[in-house]
């Protein structure tokens, strides 16, 4: 089979290792000439609405993805009837859309913190004072990785987001003291099979994903699971869908959820039965879904800016290093390390933690 | 990176598998157009011994390593001093002449069958005489999968080996009542550190590998570690390599080694925490070797012919499919499956065994 991916960055580039095995190709519709995806199959350099290129990927593929959420949602429209694509146009709609996003989790059931819809900037006031601070204000859409969101504790705080927003439609919502961050990574087949990996702990750096520690047996595991094979239904959702929740106390808040595969399920490749990669694939595939059981307690460290010494990595023992084969760049997400880690204490070795 | 293969099958593709993690490229040279790794990399398309050939693989690589035993040794001499080669050329000559192999092996005190060397057709009475019936008759260089092995039980068997043998040089061995077939997959680091994979057991049929069953712990696995830590060494070698023993009764006969990684460790892709395809990459590299322990026992059924159905394979639990991308044909290795198993009885689930 020939997979396209709309979007050619590591996620893209994991799907294509994941499809090697079963002897699949990949084309990548990428704008940036350097997709680090692009080595691992053939590359359409365009723009993401680009309807020659769209067309191109329809006719040279047999099934179509994407790697991220930010793809607009008139190029899926584009290509349905085209060549199959999963998964569909619903769950990008709703998963690009903060105020659609949080409407649908409150449909289906799922506690979320509390939120009001912002109008611009000139709305702001009048939501900040129904809602009290401290609060996050975020973009009704294009936010990721910390991106198009504002903390807000006082009034400078207020003032200075009024102007970065300007007249962009926005969601202001109430700072929730969690205690931690979790993400459930789960896979709906073609024939509406769920499966659901162990959730991660993430936590943040600068608004990125800095580390994800899985170890099976959480007692919230039920209730995400539960929470998310609602959500997935309701989308007819096909491939990979990661949750993100805040825990507070015994509940979890449905904080948003990304319709693709995920940063926080980056150990699965080796932490697990079946990669999150493989089971995108086999659900897109219509293929039966694998195992999500962890082998054992896992933790990711994501590398950011530039990669560190392969060496120095792989010497510390079941350390396995992941190279996205991109340009060094503040800020940017290069590479990735995966480690099984202890079922209880600190989750990764010391020499990690100082990389 | 970019790292160079000569031979451009199965294990060249799962090399490079292995190297997409860490950003590394790869360029393979392989006479045939449609060699099975090409589209994981770049390729050459010529002899093995075309000198422009090997001056563009040196040019454009690292470091370069083989996927197979019967690269001539003049092309890797061609290569030395243009780039670093591993394993080098004093392994691959011995590995490719049975008779150096076993004087190698009896240097080391590795027992093995009884042999002699046979000039020809014309000196093979004599040598079955001395030897005694039953023997296989194995010529000295390019056999491999069986080819090139006479298995004598009478005087027909006798005549007609001796007509498809003609002046080629050969060996005639005792045939072993082995108990089992076991290999030994190990891996030499630049620097001579050694690590050693479980035993694998081995079941042919028809003269190739069918099946392989790993289960760590064997009682044989200090014997087969210490004899190929001697072979490693002697060869100053860099890489993996496989040994194959027969075992009768307690006692371990080498009968061949391979000079890179094997059919029987394609096990380790999912049920090792370290590949053996990734392990041959460090080495090669210089980078420190990753663990070889093994998560659990693990089975590996070789797919001869054609492949079967995927969607069948991938419903049964635990199973993964490796399908090279190679045109079926009969007698042909076009992939295999891997699966977890129970430490005793029976290795394979019986859907596998029905494919």
């Amino acid at each position: 089979m020939i997979i396209g991916v709309i979007g050619g960055g590591q996620l893209a580039r994991m799907l294509a290792m994941a499809g090697h095995p079963w002897a699949h190709r990949f084309v990548f519709l990428d704008p940036a000439p350097d997709a680090c995806a692009g080595p691992l199959g053939e590359l359409i350099t365009a723009p993401y609405d680009c309807e020659r290129a769209l067309l191109q990927l329809a006719e040279q593929t047999d099934v179509v993805t994407f790697d991220f959420e930010n793809v607009p949602a008139r190029s899926l429209e584009f290509l349905a009837g085209r060549v199959p694509v999963y998964p569909g146009a619903r769950a990008l709609g709703v998963a690009q859309d903060r105020l659609h996003e949080k409407a649908l989790f409150h449909e289906l059931g799922m506690a979320t913190a509390d939120f009001v819809a912002v109008a611009g900037a000139a709305a702001l006031p009048r939501a900040v004072a129904e809602l009290g601070l401290p609060a996050v204000l975020k973009t009704r859409t294009q936010g990721y990785d910390g991106k198009g969101q504002w903390l807000l504790r006082g009034p400078e705080d207020v003032a200075a987001a009024g102007r970065a927003l300007g007249d962009q439609l926005a969601l202001l919502e109430k700072l929730v003291p969690f205690d931690r961050e979790v993400s459930l990574i789960a896979v709906r087949g073609r024939d509406g099979a769920v499966a659901c990996y162990p959730l991660s702990e993430n936590t943040h750096r600068d608004g990125m994903l800095h580390t994800t520690v899985c170890r099976p047996g959480d007692a919230l595991q039920a209730v995400a699971e539960a929470q998310t094979h609602r959500l997935l239904d309701a989308l007819d959702y096909v491939g990979v869908l990661a949750v993100e929740f805040f825990q507070v106390g015994t509940e979890l808040l449905a904080n948003e959820f990304a319709p693709r595969v995920h940063n926080s399920g980056h150990w699965t490749i080796e932490g697990a039965e079946t990669s999150q990669f493989e089971n995108h694939l086999r659900a897109i595939l219509g293929l039966p879904l694998g195992s999500t059981r962890a082998r054992g307690a896992h933790a990711m460290l994501n590398l950011i800016g530039a990669m560190p010494d392969a060496a120095r990595v792989l010497a510390i023992s079941g350390a396995h290093l992941h190279d996205y084969g991109k340009e060094p760049r503040p800020g940017r997400k290069v590479g990735h390390i995966t480690i099984a880690c202890p079922e209880q204490g600190l989750a990764l070795p010391l020499e990690l933690l100082a990389l």
